[in-house]
Order: C-alpha cells, then structure tokens, then sequence
C-alpha cells in the first residue's frame, strides 16, 4: 500500500541508466536554477528605497549610483562563475573550489554556509510567496503556516519525480513572470518617453541632500545586493546539464544574468521615475504596475506571477543543495546517505531532508521568516567571498594564457563580495551574529562526522596486523521455553550444523518448575544436555547473559565461537504481538548490542 | 541508569520465596481494602438527600427509612460475600464465582464489568479526592488534572513497591478518617442528647410529602446504594492475607461491614437531625462537622482526612484490579503479562495497566469524573448479582449442611442487588447506557484473545502428525557490501559450520562496480562462490529477497535449509548509526517478518 501511494506520487523507479534522460535543456535549467535570482527583482530595488527613506525622499536619486554599483557586482560575479564552471565542470560551486585552492576549512565555510543557506532560501521564499496570497485573501490569513508547509511538501514531491519533470512545469511559471516584468518595463518607459504619466518626480540626480554618509549608502548597497542571492546556484548544479554540461551552463549563466540585470535596473529607474516611494502595505513593483496599467487584467497579472515566483524561488534550493550535499558526503563530512540516488535518479535524501529542515524552521518562526533574510544574504556573501579568493589564487598559481584578466574579474568579484559581506556584518550585526555560531558548530560537525566514518574505514579495513576471528569449533546455545514444535524445528537445525556441543538453557522462576522441565526434558531429548538457571528474581535476560559469558570465556580459550539459537515464532497478526512477551527478541537485542556473540533466529511463523 | 532509578522508585528486587513476607495482617488489610467502600461514607449519604430534595425538604424524613434498606443490603451482601470467601478460598471473587456456578457468559460479563468498574474507581476516586483538595485551595484550580494524575503515579508507584509496603504506608490516612468520623458522629450525638444544637429541624418521621412516589424512593435508594461499592474487594484479594488467608479475610470483612455500618447511619442520622440540606459548594459532611465544632482544628482534621481517603479509595483497585486480571489472564481471556509478578512480587503489569488506563480516563474527561459514577455503580452491581445467583445456584447443588440459609443470604443479596441494578438502568439510563455497548465488546475482545491463545498452542504442539523441519543439509547465504574486515569475520564463521554450500551475494549498482568487484572478491577468496544481482533499480532488498526465494525453492527440494548470514557493524555511540544505512537491519527485518529463512547475525563491534 505503501510503494503504490510512492508510485502514484513520485512515478514508477527509474533504472540507472535511464539518467541521461534526466538532465536539463538550457531553457528549462534557466527556469528552475535562476528563480531564485530572478525572485529577488521583485523585493531588491526596494530594499534599497527602504534605507535611503530613512534620510528623506529627496535621497532616493541615490538608488541609481547604487544600482549600478549593483550591476557592477552583478557582472563581476557572473563572469567569475562563469570561470568557476569551466574550470571545475563537475559542479560543486564554492565548496569544491574553495577547497581545492584555499584549503579544507575555507572549504567546509563555504559548503557549511551554503548548505544552511539552502534551507533558508525555502523557508524564506515560501513564507514570502505566501505571504503575498493572505495579503490578496486575508481570509487564509490564520492558515500561513499551513499553506506554506503545503508549498513545501509540493516542491518536495515535484522534485522527487526528478529534476526534468519538476522543470517542466516550473518553466511555466517563471518565464510568465519574466514576460510580465518585460511588458511592464516596456509600457512604462514608452509612457515616460511619450509623457503620457506623471514622471520626474524625484529630486534629480546629484541634489545635494543632508544626512547622507558613506554608512548610509553602504547599506543601501549592501540590502541591494541581496537581489543578487541565487547567482551561484548554476555552478553547483552543473551535473543537471546535458552535455556539453559546462558550455550549457555558462550560456545559462549568461542568458540569467542579462535577464537579471535588465529587470533591476528597469524596475529600479521606473522607481525613481515615477517617484514611488515604498509603503508598508503595497510593494514597489505593485505601486508600478497600478500607475502604469490602473488596476486591470495586466495589474494582476504582474501580482500573481510574482506571488508565484517567490515560491518556486525555492526550487533554487532543492537543484542545488543535493548536489552540493553530495559533494559533501563524498568527502565524509554528512552522511553518506546523501550520496544515493531515489527511486526516480535525483538525490533523493536531500531533496527530503531540505524539505523536512525548512518546515522546521517555517513552523518555528510561525511563517515570519523576513527576519531571516540578511542571515541568508551573509550566508551567500561568504561563499561568494571565498570562492572568488579560491579562483585568485587558482590564476595566481597556474597561471594560463590570458591569466591576467581571469585574475582580475575574479579579483574584483571578490573584492566586492567581501565588502557586501563586511557592510552586513557592521550594518546589521544584530540580525547575522548568529553566523558565528552556528558555522563552527557545522563545522565542527563535518569533522566529528569524517572522523567516525574514517575510524570505521580502519576499523574494516583487512588488516594483515589484525587478522579476523579464527575458529575451531563451535558451541551452540539453545535458549528454550517449553517444549513446542518451535523449539523441536530450531533443536533439528542446530543439530544439522553438527557443532561440538549443543546446550539447551531453561530459565525456570521455582524449583518446582524446575525439576519438573528437566524430567520432562530428559524423557524428550537425552541426548542434549540441559542447563537450568534457576532465577529466584524472576529475570530471564540477566541470568541467560551471565550463563552465556561464562560459555564464551572458556571457549575463547580454545577459539570456540558461541552462537546463541533463537527460536522464534511469529504470530500472523500484527495485534496478536501484545499478547506474546516475546523474551526472543529482548534476548536478541540485548545480545547483539552488548556482546560479541553470534545470534541466529529460528522462525516459526504460525498459520492462524 | 535505568534500573538504579527503577531501585529508588521501587526498591531492591525480591526474591520469589520472599512472597510469604508481602502478605498482610487483618489490620492493614482492611485499610488497604476497605478505603473505597468506607470513604463512600463521605458523599452516599449525601446522594440520598440530592434525590429527595428534588421533591421537597419535607421528604428529608425519607432518608432514615432509605438509610434501613441500604443497610439491609449492606447486611446481606457482607453476610454473601463471608460465604464467597469460604467457598472460594484462593480468591477471584464475583468472576470465578458466576463462571464456575453460571457458566462461561455470566463469569466473563462478571469480570469484565469489574475489570473496567477498577479502573473508574480510581479515576473517579482521584478526581473526587483533588476536586476536595482544590476546593480548599482555589488556586491550585488550573492544576486538577496534573494533581489528578500525580496522585494515580504517586499510588501506582506505591503499589510497585509492594503490597505490604503500601499498606504500612496507607493504613494512617485511613485509620485517622475512621477515627474523625467516630469523633464527630459521637460528639454529634452528644450535642443532641444534651440539646446543646438546635436539632429536630426536619420533618418528623411520618410527615405525609406531596409528590413522593415509588420511582423517586428508589432512585433515591439506587444513589445511597452506591456507597456501597468497594465491598466485593476483599474476596478478590484473599491470596494477599496472611495464613489462614479465608477466616482472616473473613473478619476483616465483617470488621468493615461494622464501620461501614455505624459510620453510614451516623452521617445519615446526624443529617437527618441537624436539617441539613445538600449544598452545591458544601458537602453534607463539612455541613455537620462545621455545626458540630465550629470552624476549629476538628473541621479541618475531618475536611482533610476525607480529601485523604477519597484519593486512597483509589488504592481498593490497585488491591483487587491485578488479582481479578491474574485469573482472567490464567483462562486466556486477557494477556499472559499479567500472570507475571514484578521485581517486587507484586503483579506489577496489572499495576502499571490500571495505572495507564485510569490516567487515560482523567485527562480524556479533564478530572471531570463525576458523571462515570452512576456506570461505576451499575458495573459493581451486575456482578454482586451475578455472584450472590453464582451462590444461590451452588448451595441448590450440593446442598451441604445447613444450605437453606446460605441460600436464603444468597438470595436476599440477589435479589436486593439486581433491584439495584434495574432501578439504576431504569432511573439512569442516560449515563449508563454504554454498558450495554461495551461490555460485549469486552466479551468479543476475550474471546478474541483467548481464540488466538489456544491456536498457538494447538501449533505449538508437539504433533505426530506434522513432524518438525528435517534437515538433510544447509546452505548459507552471505550477503556482503564490500571486502572488509565484518564480511571476512562472518565468512570464516560459516566455513567453521562447514555446510553443503556457501553463496556470497553481492548487489551492485552499475556494470563497472560489478565487474570490479568480481575481481576483487576472485582474488581474495577464490574458493567461495560470489553471486552478483545488478540492481538497475538500485534495492538492495528487492534483488536478495527474490534469489533467497530462488535458493529456497531449489533447496528445499532436497531437505536442505537456507540461512542467511548477515554481517553487522555496531557503532560505538548510539548516534552514530545515523551516519550508517544499516540495510543488514532492514535485510533481517524482511527476511524474517515475510519468509521462513533462519537469519544469524555475526556482529562485529566497533572499539572506536
């Protein structure tokens, strides 16, 4: 019942190599890889209005310089991932690259943060995507945590189908989107071209305005700069991509950012032109899109596909954190269940987990995930940070032809990622503190992690030093009740291994018991020995233990091996379970987890 | 640290033959046993007067002749129960009773009623007892159902300690409510002999009251009779008397019927004098005592050791609940565990259920158990009638020396309690109907029970006719993951059994790791056959279940058996299995659950 509910929500199992099949046209690996970035369009330009409000209205010609020291970044960044991709084609993004060139801790800050910052990008992304549905029907309000767990779980199980069929339907969405933002742009500059709205009604660029530092500006860059999230989902997720993967993903990457920086900078100066100013209950782009359509069909179009993509933002997460928890895994510092393939080819284990730890946290914080976005922007800025310093050094040391202009796009990358991360640091210290917490926690993690898995390798490992268990005979231990059918069938195979010494073990409560089972015993089977332990405290586990200890003492002296007999009937009905105490399987765990003795179960399975 | 918390709680275990030690005197006995009929004291009187005074004060004259008939019955049922506890000397009460002298239905309709009545005694008896405790302290109001459950712990945990134990300990609280009832009942009757109260405010004996009817006498009758519960209980808990257990079960019998008496007419007569009138925020007996001393030391002794004995009356069912299911579960109509006594010779399984199941009642009505009595009177009643007709039937059969008036005590009980039961069914059919719904489910559930315990037997058997498994030769299966130091433990494990056949199984995921593993396995053990299973689905499981299936068919053509051999790592921390997928779990767990194969496990413990 269980693998039929499986197979209609996920699809039938795919074979291995049916994994060709899997991977991503440019067109659809654009759609589901960039809607992170792209999403940010819709709260970016905002967020730098929302700082440079604080001085006064007359400060908001500001958000042109900034925007373009945005696109600056912008295509520094893109251009040093697009290096990043060619020169790692496997994937592996920040994590990989880092490592390789800077060492292993850079290495684990980078994967550590983006690892969580995953997480964060789903919990964020659908907390705002619907958010923007109880603004539109504030009825649903009292069920945000609700629907954005039913948001989860849908992006869960459409990427468990795989990562061609969650494309498929998610391309949709997200080039609506793009559509809608183009027209909007479009209408709008032809309306300022043509004087047909209200424009210019900001104060002009290079007004003089009191209050304005180098601070300020900082931070209206840096919260800019949060637009910028998602970029590096591309390089992480190479192995998505149909050969030639690298060239495929490089044009992605392109085609992303022009698409990404044409719409920044359109909403932002339509911002400026129109003089909108940011309101706590309509957002930037609505305030756009009413004065440039009114409220009709065009209005609510650009509304509900950017409600949209605030959700399916989150898909960036589930692309790209399985792969990079695979690498993860790889090198043993997370579980190695990450590292295998669901029924349907994708990594199924992080997609489930990814799902499962974002709940989390949108239970936790009740669907007021807002707060979490700079924590989410440090724990991009950082990778970013040292994975343009890992390609410096990279050029520094190979030195390839043209090496000079690689250094010196990775090197501005860098340069600018660190400001944007040391800005947050100093700008919203409150809000990011906990960074420097919980990333040596992971990485302390990662290590005790490798360090378990590397103990168990030499534990494994054959080692001529250690040679295995040795044996000359064997002594079996038959733990019996009564004398039933199920101890008649586990007797007769005990006693075809033709072992050197069979003992039976009877653990009676009284005397009585005793001397009564060992006639009967005696009159049933002569010719095996019985040992009764009487158990004046009514335990069977604790006198059993001991009896079996002393046996494997002695017989460790001449290498006997001691293997302990269950016999163990099963009942046909699960409920039938409580009405057994069933001592075998006590027996059982406690023998395994405590010592070095081999058990076999005997099964009886009853037939009514 | 399990077990040392379990010794603080419960003590050392005891030794079987230390049972004889854990039996009671006469004088602790009827503490333990008699609580909840005596504390009934504290609001039967009390009950009688509610249902009168739906007609009018005038009718409170009624309560002396309804106070007659409820001791008559008193009189007959302790007489009964005297005659139960000599002809049924190990105990078991109304259930062997009815089902050795009625048959099967009436015995188990007998136990079931009272198993479930044990339960609502201490429920209800514990609600009541916190309900008087947060009356005196309004603020611990929030608390009840916390105080509630903490009170059904602290008496559970009481009784896991052992009879004796707890009686040493309950028999104060039980002693000094006897003891402030005497006093208050004596100073009481002094006050009215010496004309020191004003007395005779009631209605004199004999007043002619409008709208007084048969039905409401009865009903009236049917409440105070409800203070008659908690009789039965020494004749299930004979077995826990000192020797000789009848004559001294039968005294202490006799010595609570005395109290139960004199106690219960005096409150009703002290009522009936003072003019008492029922009260929603008063009790009748605070009422009394408040006119008889004032609001003194007195009042609050009496209000405190009533709180007292409510909660104790809980103890009753501890007493009477584990013996009742030792007989159940010796005819196999309810779960073997509760044959089994615990480290402190009680029957602790018995202890613990009781203790669950009334907790489970507390929180599912919120502490609000006042409407489970009449159901709790009604389930005491049908098995008095059962067992005095159980009597009845007994002495017509043979007619031992001087029959005829046992018969008679018999059917004077009989007949008294199955009125009793009519009128309740009749009067308060909205609150016991569900005793008609769940005591035949209860009947269906034992017979279920005891249906499945005689079919294993019956397969358990050692039969003729269905010789056990005969073994011609074996073959052993070796799933292994890889070529380590575990696989190699468990392979020279099974070539010291020597059997016909070795298959080592390998499930690889892909062409390339098959061929080399074939490889690698060729080298290091060229003698033992390797088989491997491509997996394109990549399951473990799936491939290995359906060659076991395969080896199976094949081998028991011939008598071989199969026996799987699974190698299995034990980390050394508990948490360290979640870095391991552990398939040798799930493998033993579906081969075991699903298929008659033996399974031994070769464990190999890791020391890192």
């Amino acid at each position: 019942m269980f693998s039929s509910l499986k197979r209609f929500l996920i699809g039938r199992p795919l074979k291995s190599n049916e994994l060709g099949e899997q991977k991503l046209t440019k067109l659809k690996a654009l759609a589901i890889l960039s809607s992170d970035a792209l999403s940010s369009v819709a709260y970016g330009p905002e967020q730098i209005l929302l700082v440079l409000m604080t001085v006064s209205a007359a400060a908001f010609w500001y958000s042109l310089p900034i925007a373009v020291g945005v696109l600056i970044l912008l295509v520094a960044l893109i251009l040093s991932y697009r290096q990043i991709i060619f020169a790692y084609p496997h994937g592996g993004g920040a994590y990989v690259v880092s490592k390789e060139n800077l060492g292993l801790y850079p290495g684990l800050i980078a994967g550590g943060s983006l690892l969580v910052d995953y997480i964060l990008t789903v919990a964020v992304s659908v907390s705002a995507g619907t958010d923007a549905i109880t603004s539109a029907f504030p009825s649903l309000h009292p069920y945000t945590v609700i629907i954005a767990i039913a948001f989860v779980l849908f992006i869960t199980l459409l990427n468990l189908r795989g990562v061609t069929e969650s494309a498929s339907i998610l391309a949709y969405p997200v080039y609506l989107f793009v559509l809608a933002l183009f027209i909007l742009i479009g209408v709008g500059l032809f309306h300022i071209a043509t004087g047909s709205v209200a424009s210019n009604l900001h104060a002009p660029v290079g007004t003089p305005v009191a209050g304005i530092g180098l601070f300020l500006l900082l931070r209206a860059f840096a919260s800019g700069s949060s637009a910028l999230t998602g970029v590096e989902a591309i390089s992480n997720a190479i192995p998505n991509f149909k050969d030639p993967a690298p060239n495929n993903a490089a044009r992605t990457l392109i085609a992303m950012g022009s698409l990404l920086a044409l719409l920044f900078s359109g909403i932002v100066y339509l911002a400026y032109d129109y003089g909108v100013a940011p309101r706590p209950e309509v957002t930037v782009v609505s305030q756009i899109a009413e004065q440039t359509f009114g409220r009709n069909f065009m209005y609510y179009f650009i509304q509900g596909t950017t409600a949209l993509i605030l959700v399916l933002a989150a898909n960036t997460g589930y692309s790209a954190f399985p792969l990079l928890a695979v690498n993860l895994a790889k090198d043993k510092f997370i579980p190695r269940m990450f590292t295998i393939r669901g029924d349907r080819l994708g990594y199924s284990n992080g997609i489930i987990m990814l799902g499962l730890l974002s709940i989390v946290l949108i239970v936790g914080f009740r669907g007021q995930t807002e707060h979490l976005i700079p924590l989410y922007a440090v724990g991009v800025f950082i990778p970013f940070t040292l994975s343009q310093t890992g390609m410096m050094v990279k050029w520094f040391r190979e030195k390839p032809k043209g090496w000079v202009l690689k250094l010196l796009i990775n090197s501005t990358g860098a340069l600018i990622s660190l400001l944007v991360s040391i800005i947050f640091f100093v700008t919203k210290f409150a809000q990011v503190w906990s960074v420097l917490i919980f990333l040596p926690v992971i990485i302390l993690i990662f290590h005790r992690i490798r360090k378990h898995y590397e103990d168990v390798g030499d534990q494994l490992r054959i080692s001529e030093s250690e040679p295995a268990l040795s044996i000359e005979g064997n002594v079996m231990i038959l733990p019996v009740a009564g004398i039933t059918q199920v101890v008649e069938n586990s007797l007769n195979y005990v006693k075809s291994l033709s072992p050197h010494q069979i003992i039976a073990v009877h653990v009676p409560f009284n005397r009585e018991d005793e001397a009564l089972f060992e006639e009967k015993w005696e009159k049933w089977q002569p010719g095996i020995r019985l040992v009764t332990l009487h158990s004046p405290y009514r335990s069977i586990i604790q006198p059993l233990t001991k009896f079996i200890d002393t046996v494997q003492r002695k017989a460790s002296e001449s290498n006997y091996q001691v293997t302990v007999v269950i016999p163990q009937f099963f009942p046909k009905k699960g409920w039938h379970n409580i009405l057994h105490n069933q001592s075998s399987l006590l027996i059982r765990a406690h023998l395994l987890f405590r010592r070095n003795v081999i058990v076999t179960t005997v099964p009886y399975h009853l037939k009514k």
